[in-house]
């Protein structure tokens, strides 16, 4: 039975089953684990379920997991944790750990010191690489990495960093100033956490030194966490660009209502949004009563710059988060994307024409094609701009959604459409 | 000038700016730069951007970078170039170097095999932990990492792995069998990279065994290449989800000519798929002319509808991506997701109840009200399903984009509206 799975199976495909599972199911499973596996598959279950999972122990299986926690794990847990449960954990942990966590807490939400290890081992610059080997012999137990080690100067301040690989590789007479690596980059704790993981990545590194306003050493982001970090900025981008409110949890044990309540608000918002698409087509009633086939196109036009729109969003956004993009490149983008709407616009006119001629005339067929293509143009132009003007004001350029870009440009789009019908038909 | 910007500046940052130029200003600025400073930032460039570099330099530079880079590196790089710039390079390399990318170009693309670093250092099971050092001193120089040491047995099998901070923690005489962990996930060269660098990111693993058909170790997939493809598999999903092709490149590189070429294949295929609103609409011209004010509200219900379906589609294919959702949970995210579709329709009816008694009259407000309550829940069952069916039939679930639900559901919300209202309006 369910005993014969947990044991038959590795740690990582118990915890991805476990967060798949409502909170007390999770709870039941974890609690029929055998110890040692218990905390290897606890380590990697997201916080959410960490808190799920430790809210059904007792209290000594409970504050033996939490207290072997690294401390920015437990710092995440109780970031996302109401007040009481961390008052629980908290209250139950040692002194050296409990201080470790609060340390992290003190730093703002979402910066680098809220996810990085502050159990590092510094080495002094004037040592060996054998001395520097002995040191982390002794003080690396209690490190997250010794990978990565911080060389520091007389004043803590961090000088560069040294790799493990060269200290094992190198003679042990070796001065580990002609090993180090200077030129490393590294980041203050109060910095964004998302920057310093893409940082990491675009710099292939391992860990990342993280320093104080003095340039002292305080820690080290590992590439496990910034691995996470990424996929969360990710996964919430991804979520802002439909319009959703982001939240953390597993998709297959969100209820119904958690579901609507991430979506309801935009949906709201842009259906009150939508109503100005009601106005514009009672301003424009006596141009539809006099040409009614005028009404048979507005899916077509509208979907058409929808799409376009959200194409040239999703991009701008996409550009930003992985930094291809500044936000002073505006000008140039709207220039560019400009022109790629109008080409676009023009082979998909010569579709709307075809359309409109077969089904109604060619006049009309004629407002049709122009519509597309000065629709596609605009849309292209407002949704590549937005995510960048939206940062720039501070606003999360995600939030810029494909539904936004859709129904700014559905009500936009019509304007266009009966201008344009009033120039050739008249009406 | 320019030269004293890329004395001052780090490698990554000056790797940022490169992938910012076209291929002539890269390939200028590149050749600015000294030599050790030149190797480091150009193992930082994306592949694309390695082959404008390489492009633009003489035959001796040429060869001394390329001999310098890993072989995954070399694979990939050669994976996305043209045929005579992969023959120009091939040429070039030692015969050690030569045979160590063609193994990794033998893999089929997209596997681990493409992506994983053949140069490891296999420990035999039955060494102690000095004697594993000893032989980490001997032959690490060449491998790309040290830090995760796979062991193998008599049969050259993978047994498990070994930490080099266990070898160095632990006293020199402790047999690594001890130390072995025989419980860490490995894959298969010829399975998918992108599932390998998920599974190192939920298992925190630095590198990953890479086996082949007989369990004989053929590589490691290393953590900088599983976030490259963790990335890389983001980036593509998002243009997909955005109804672009996926392409690999800068953003401010590119030109106007390839925006469009990206995303003019979906507009086309969605313009046309658009056509059937027209033909929808004329079905029920008879009804629209009846009741003109049904006309008014055709924009904000499809646009909630396409809205709705969006958000749905994207939760489902972020949630498969990330592998929180089975193909198998199919009718179980359907039932679910059509209860959120009558929920949030419920909450949004109210606004469109009010917009028409309003601006039109009561029946006409009830066919709204009703009408986006049925789209609604008919949007988030097709959003969050289709990509799931997608998925069974081996098409990428990312294709299922919020412009292609907003398209369907244009046409089929446009059915609806007029199949309520005639049952409400008798038209
Ligand atoms: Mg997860
Ligand atoms: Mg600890
Ligand atoms: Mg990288
Ligand atoms: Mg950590
Ligand atoms: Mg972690
Ligand atoms: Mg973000
Ligand atoms: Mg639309
Ligand atoms: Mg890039
Ligand atoms: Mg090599
Ligand atoms: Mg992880
Ligand atoms: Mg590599
Ligand atoms: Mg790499
Ligand atoms: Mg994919």
């Amino acid at each position: 039975g369910m005993q014969a799975w947990l044991a038959e199976h590795q740690p990582h495909v118990i915890a991805d089953e476990l967060g798949r599972q409502d909170a007390v199911t999770a709870g039941l499973l974890f609690r029929l684990l055998d110890k040692d596996r218990a905390l290897t598959v606890f380590e990697e279950l997201d916080p959410v379920d960490q808190q799920n999972v430790l809210s059904g122990l007792r209290d000594r299986s409970f504050h033996e997991l939490v207290e072997a926690m690294n401390p920015d794990d437990r710092a995440r847990l109780l970031g996302e944790a109401p007040a009481k449960f961390a008052q629980r954990v908290l209250a139950g942990l040692s002194v050296r750990e409990r201080a470790l966590t609060a340390d992290l807490l003190g730093y703002p939400e979402g910066s680098v010191g809220r996810y990085m290890s502050p159990e590092v081992v510094p080495l002094r610059h004037h040592l060996t690489a054998g001395r520097a080997l002995d040191t982390v012999r002794v003080k690396g137990e209690g490190a997250e990495t010794v990978y990565t080690l911080p060389v520091v100067d007389d004043q803590r301040k961090l000088f560069g960093v040294v790799t493990l690989r060269h200290l094992v590789l190198s003679p042990p007479d070796r001065p580990i100033i002609e090993l180090v690596d200077t030129e490393v980059p590294y980041v203050q704790a109060v910095d964004d956490a998302e920057a310093g993981a893409r940082l990491m990545q675009q710099a292939n590194l391992l860990a990342l030194p993280v320093v104080d306003s003095e340039d002292r050493v305080v820690g080290l982001l590992t590439i496990d966490d910034a691995v996470e970090l990424i996929e969360a900025a990710d996964t919430e981008d991804i979520a802002r660009q439909s319009a959703t409110t982001p939240w953390s949890g597993h998709y297959m044990a969100a209820g119904v209502l958690q579901l609507a309540r991430s979506r309801v608000v935009w949906l709201l918002l842009l259906i009150v949004a939508a109503t100005l698409t009601v106005n514009v087509l009672q301003a424009f009633e006596a141009a539809l009563d006099q040409v009614t086939a005028l009404a048979l196109f507005i899916p077509l036009l509208i979907g058409t710059g929808g799409n376009a729109g959200s194409q040239a969003a999703t991009a701008a956004v996409r550009a930003l988060a992985v930094g291809e993009v500044r936000t002073t490149d505006v000008l140039r983008i709207a220039g560019r994307e400009c022109r790629v709407g109008l080409l676009l616009g023009a082979m998909l006119a010569v579709v709307g024409f075809a359309v409109g001629a077969l089904l109604v005339d060619i006049p009309v067929a004629g407002t049709v094609a122009l519509s597309i293509i000065a629709i596609c143009a605009w849309a292209t132009m407002v949704g590549s701009t937005m995510p960048l003007l939206a940062k720039r004001v501070g606003i999360d350029p995600a939030a810029v959604s494909a539904p936004l870009v859709t129904t700014l440009v559905d009500a936009t789009g019509l304007i266009i459409y009966f201008l344009i019908a009033r120039v050739i038909l008249g009406v």
